[in-house]
């Protein structure tokens, strides 16, 4: 059931980052800066916050990838993620969306459709709720939780991926990746991940690590995601509760191997 | 000595947010959003932090309550809590407001006197000095600390509380509320909850869950605190160093059980 | 090989800054706050962070010492620095600056360079690239890592603090501090250090603590990266991944005795 290139894959781009140890560029919400930076650390990158509209540019031009994350938002945010996002297009570093929250408010909706209107995203990472709020028949989350399922979400996916030419990474208990032509399962993960604030805002900066050594987005999407949830089942071996879990991520993100992860990558080609 | 009856509610009001999970709408400083929002998770309730003028008024409608801390304010930021406020105030969504540093600075003072003269603020939860600045005598405070004891704010508490028209929960090594008719002490808690930032913040946070669930708020207030007194009293059982009584606080917040927190709670009834 | 009366002398101030509680009013940026907060706390100090143009002078007045950091920084923020530091100048309040990312951006290049020119700066605590980077051919940084070794800085380093009229602190595998008279090195601290973001940041704060209780800017930078490098070293024995090694390292900075420092702070005089 499991594809053995992937999770060979997802090994070797592991192995990547932690050789090259990319520089992400985030400019993100203020709730989980310091939880991904470590994320991005512990995993071997290299992270970087900065969200000045005077800096923007010259930041992302030295970046591997750039995350671009909604959450705590304001107008002034998002016109210098369109800055940096535009730069970061012209100079041909990857870029991921997390659209936090998009679909709750109007400000959040609208500035996750103008950033993909306006920019060449690689990658968007969101709930389902969150992701299906990009289509016009938008719905409306319950805050940043999601309200639909990943199954009934898959097919709007792979319509709405093609719209928004762009790889969609829809997490959840399984976690979903299309690019409007393949479609990938991820069944890594541990519900405990959810007990812990920005652990989706983390899974989005693994992504952008893995987007800054791998040029196929939906892959590099959909490896970054595996090692992501093995990371959050090895943390549940240790810690049932949220406290601890949150730093035992951290940890595990740090411990686990290459060739663990080639074998505890549970990646489903569920269209190649 | 501790009444039964409330520590009854406390266990009751503690079912109800796992139950019910409701939204609770930040609008916080930037050393506690992430502290206060695990928590927040810890204890059952769902997190959001928003803080634009332009979503402020949607978010807090798909609020159960809404928290207002001053810590790192701007003016900017005053206006988007009068701003959410006031829908809060006409939806009847219950608001918190914790006015961190009155006192200390003007801007504090006087932003945490406007927010209660232009709103109808359920509870200011705050420590002694903090809570006093709210009347025209106000004591100027060293930094966030509290240089007032508990006791000696007793007698002015219930004074101005009924000039305020809210309920006041002082925090301190016995906690004090009232509404200006009742007042009720809170025996739980730890010292080892001072050796950490945000703990203040934290307790804000939590009132704020018991206020979506319980409409009394001088018992939401004093069932909330006793919970998570209790929480910092389980923490120091494992953990008596900063670091890890932290990260022990959120899992203890996660781990009480309702029945735990009925025997434990410690709330007097000093008038009733 | 290393000074027995710095070693005593870090732990006295160590005491003092335990005993005293100094205030330290910090200018910081978003991913850290939290982290420096709880570590000011775990070595006994007082932390606030404020930045409102309304209200940093008088915040300072209230101040033992001022900690300045541009990481995430924007202009508003450069502008609310210097009206913070113009009066701990006039107040005598010693000031820390930590030029996070200088070097990486024109923005951070400029505004760490003007804080220096504009005002008097006891200390300046950076990586070499970040501190050579006020020197007129500045290097060009990754992010916020270093590129240059701490032993091809000693020399440019002594010329540059002359110039600057400071003491610098260039932080890395051996610590180098001058104020263009003296050189200390400081042989504490251990590689998991550059696991953690904000262990730098950190640094900075942990200054300032020192700086509080301290007359002299380079004794007391010498002094206070010993005591944190000491407490990197004890977090070390108990855990090599970097979500539990954050964790330890507040511990280690609560629970250093002050003879335990007087006997592991290893502060070499290299010019004295």
């Amino acid at each position: 059931m499991f594809d053995q290139l992937l999770a060979q894959k997802a090994s070797e781009n592991l192995k990547k980052v932690r050789e090259k140890k990319p520089l992400i560029h985030n400019i993100t919400n203020f709730v989980v800066m310091n939880y991904t930076a470590n994320a991005l650390l512990a995993c071997g990158a290299s992270p970087v916050m900065a969200h000045a509209a005077e800096e923007v540019e010259e930041m992302v031009s030295l970046a591997g990838a750039l995350v671009l994350n909604i959450g705590t938002l304001t107008p002034q945010w998002v016109e210098a993620m369109l800055r940096a996002g535009k730069k970061a297009n012209a100079l041909r570093v990857p870029i991921v969306l997390d659209p936090v929250g998009s679909g709750a408010t109007r400000l959040r909706t609208d500035s996750a459709r103008r950033l993909a209107r306006e920019l060449a995203l690689q990658v968007v990472r969101g709930n389902a709720s969150e992701v299906l709020s990009f289509a016009e028949k938008g719905a409306r989350t319950k805050g940043v939780d999601s309200v639909h399922s990943v199954e009934e979400a898959e097919e709007a996916a792979i319509v709405l991926a093609k719209e928004l030419n762009t790889t969609l990474a829809i997490t959840g208990k399984v976690d979903v990746i299309t690019d409007g032509k393949r479609i990938f399962r991820v069944h890594n993960g541990h519900e405990m991940m959810g007990r812990v604030t920005g652990t989706g805002c983390t899974a989005t900066v693994i992504i952008g690590a893995f987007l800054a050594v791998d040029p196929d987005p939906a892959e590099a999407a959909a490896t970054g995601l595996a090692y992501f949830g093995l990371a959050g089942e090895r943390a549940a071996q240790r810690s049932k509760t949220p406290g601890t879990y949150q730093i035992g991520l951290l940890d595990a993100l740090y411990e686990i191997e290459e060739k663990e992860l080639k074998q505890g990558a549970r990646i489903e080609v569920a269209r190649g």
